[in-house]
């Protein structure tokens, strides 16, 4: 059964003094009075971590109840920071399944009220066990990854920032046209350059903010304007060590391959897109992921101007999550409404996109390992249902064979990629770090390195010294100087 | 398109070494196997508080990749204590619209690893906040719960004694022949009086215990022996103190009926259920709540044998949530898991019911607000399916008009029911009393009283004095000794 949307609604995103319960229903009920509804056949609500953010459980019933809908069934659903994503797919699939009429998917998050190490540590939980050990966060895996992209693509370090700082001005701007979003102040390359640096080469502006907001869409089986055409989900390795790419999302490129064989449609298809930009270079790898610039060159299309707001493929007309901010359980969700507002033109003379038909979202779960893309297009557009059609993306899907030998305690390595963490953790002292090695035996490990506190000494695919402490592997530079500095350091307190 | 099973899996329930993925792997691979697949186009994982019992977020994709699914799209579904049944009704959805043909639904706990006091804490959460601020746990809600159905049903405390009684010995004995089964000893009445008091008129042998576990379904849209045909899900108000009625659940009834209109079935054609008995008169409640007995009526039943393993309507053949165990997010999946061994004729000797076509399981989520009922049958049972049939079953479903003046602050009421809880959560002193107590401007409101001790003192339907201390309703008999004493007391402290 096909599927459609006919009601949206959102919250402002950023720093509120409602609860997330309020939130949700003031999102909530926009989506249902203009779907013209009192009342629907089952709720899918999105929260990360509901628990450790609010302190609630059984949040499912709390918002039914909320919204003057108790009786209704009403599931939780969760796929790390793609929860809003996945609540709209768990709506779509209970809608096509002819069992339900009208389904609410709701999704939200409340975050600005805890201490940012706090936050940090329950956003951290959604890293793999093994890495989150060694104070691994969220910034701190993103900017590896972008670390690793400018070696992989001969990208200078200065190319980088400037890269990364076209991806947060752009973002920034058309936030800047969005009522909804957290920041609407546009930024300079001055600005960018000044802001703290977080992990690097990650600054506090690369990263999508700390944001307390909720959005909400009706899904149906009676046809609207809107169709939800495309659906595809996917997972990766929990351990970013583990994949054979650090530089493209298995996740997104299955996913997006799924969402374009439900929809009928080739990335070259797709008129605009919300990418999710948790990190300024996610926007560049999401872009690549989903076929629509070649691997390595989405920064390109991004310095030409195509994917700016009056550009050929506006990516992220809203700001992103970078400037809408990013409530995490709800940002999937709130690209979509953002889709909604493009294709039916009602974003406003600023923001608006000449008539567009179709439109994308990307989202994003953990470090790139639950994500999901949804399609969204115009009833009205014409399109020609192909028997035995598939689509023109052939993503290359790169898998680590698993070794089941064990790492060695000791000896030398590749540096892959690092970081320097200056946001650490709750429990973590700054700065910190952190790094992948590939050992001699072919593992990727990933490990610290508490001696050296400016990035600048150390360099990717330097040959590094490896060894275990307290359970954690623990990388120097393989000098015979370092070494022996090391060894003589180490005698006397070890005596 | 119609739901089939085509695999079934589950841990033995219990204490565990193993780590909650490893269980749930273990579950999985079971029902796997049995399916004869290696791969599965999506999995719908159930667990409940993954964030704060094992301290893990993003747990859908920990387990997929645990599972060797990497990639497969992996949502988890939490809907409280009916988590398994709430991952069961995503995946059937998903098989049923057609966009999926195999799904694994996968659901686990893991709990015995923690202080009791601190799990209390965690299972409190699914409490309505302003309830919860009272110190109410589940089993003292349950409790009031109780003490209203036997006041409601003019059941002496002792009947009442004796009908719980007989719940927990008939599941300890069912539980007995699962090999699956966290308890498998018979207990007698002695050992059930000698049990201690968790809560007043509760005690430990009326309580599910605290289990880890992990149950797993194949669900397929290839026809296979054992059928889904009818799925209900319903909620109610978060607050208890919100509801018409304390001694039924309409979350149940409204669940029941939605699940026996899908399945074209009414309450006299199921053949045996698993009743969601985390209290031993849950499952009393359950089964009228389900149309098999009149409401006050399903103690009868017990008493004649008719829920009894070789009756006529077997209740729990597993042992239930009491003896199989409660990993609270398993529950609801391992109950479906026994419905499908009991119509394979897979339950072993001892427990096999004489051949059913016909199953229901009941499960529970928060205290009543979160249900779900689901309907599994032999394929090859000889059905018609009838235009315009509507079930034989309208509950009535009561609800509180919701008013909008204050509760006073200060003035008398009727104190509906009470407990006196002596497992506190972690930061209430024990034994701690609190009540429901409708005011004489007709508002329910929950109660503390930091006074009396012995649950004896109190007595149901009778007047007492309502105040506030620290924005906490407390009660107190209502007699002048009781107030002038009070009066007396306090006025030295104001001055």
């Amino acid at each position: 059964m096909d599927v459609y949307i006919s009601g949206v609604g959102m919250t402002k995103f950023g720093r509120s003094k409602d609860s997330l319960e309020k939130m949700m229903a003031e999102a909530a009920s926009a989506a249902l009075k203009q779907a013209q509804l009192e009342r629907v056949d089952a709720i899918y609500m999105g929260v990360m971590n509901v628990e450790e953010f609010v302190g609630d459980s059984n949040f499912a019933t709390l918002l039914a109840d909320t919204l003057g809908l108790t009786g209704v069934p009403s599931t939780r659903v969760e796929t790390a920071s793609s929860t809003g994503a996945g609540a709209f797919e768990a709506a779509f699939y209970a809608v096509a399944s002819g069992h339900m009429k009208h389904v609410l998917a709701l999704a939200g998050e409340k975050m600005t009220h805890l201490p940012t190490a706090k936050t940090t540590r329950i956003l951290s939980e959604v890293i793999d066990r093994s890495e989150r050990r060694y104070g691994a966060t969220m910034p701190a895996l993103a900017a590896m990854i972008a670390q690793k992209y400018a070696r992989e693509f001969n990208l200078s370090s200065l190319k980088l920032e400037d890269i990364l700082a076209q991806v947060a001005i752009k973002n920034h701007s058309n936030g800047s046209f969005n009522p909804y979003a957290q920041f609407r102040k546009i930024i300079t390359r001055e600005d960018y350059l000044k802001s703290q640096m977080v992990s690097f080469p990650l600054r506090l502006y690369d990263c999508a903010p700390i944001t307390d907001g909720a959005a909400a869409i009706i899904l149906t089986s009676e046809p609207t304007p809107i169709k939800a055409s495309g659906i595809g989900h996917a997972t990766d390795t929990a351990a970013v060590r583990h994949r054979a790419s650090f530089t493209s999302f298995n996740s997104t490129k299955e996913a997006a391959q799924k969402a374009y064989a439900m929809a009928q449609l080739n990335p070259c298809d797709v008129q605009f897109a919300e990418v999710h930009d948790a990190f300024t270079l996610f926007e560049i790898i999401g872009t690549e992921d989903l076929g629509f610039f070649s691997p390595g060159e989405g920064w390109k299309a991004l310095e030409e101007g195509i994917t700016h707001l009056r550009g050929r493929l506006p990516i992220n007309p809203s700001g992103g999550l970078k400037a809408r901010g990013h409530p995490v359980g709800a940002s999937g969700l709130a690209q979509l409404v953002e889709i909604v507002y493009q294709l039916r033109e009602e974003a406003g003379k600023e923001r608006q996109l000449e008539r567009t038909e179709i439109g994308l979202a990307q989202s994003i779960g953990g470090l790139g390992n639950n994500n999901l893309v949804t399609i969204l297009e115009r009833s009205d557009r014409k399109r020609i249902v192909k028997q035995g059609w598939s689509p023109d993306y052939h993503p290359e899907i790169k898998v680590l064979k698993k070794t089941d030998h064990p790492s060695p305690p000791e000896g030398t390595g590749i540096l892959e990629t690092f970081t320097t963490l200056y946001a650490t953790p709750e429990g973590f002292l700054s700065p910190l770090t952190i790094g992948f090695v590939k050992t001699d035996t072919g593992e990727m490990v990933m490990a610290c390195n508490p001696d050296y506190r400016s990035p600048k000494e150390l360099k990717m695919g330097k040959k590094v010294y490896l060894r275990t402490r307290e359970g954690l592997y623990v990388f120097e530079k393989f000098t015979l100087w370092d070494r022996l500095k090391h060894r003589l350091k180490k005698q006397p307190k070890n005596n």
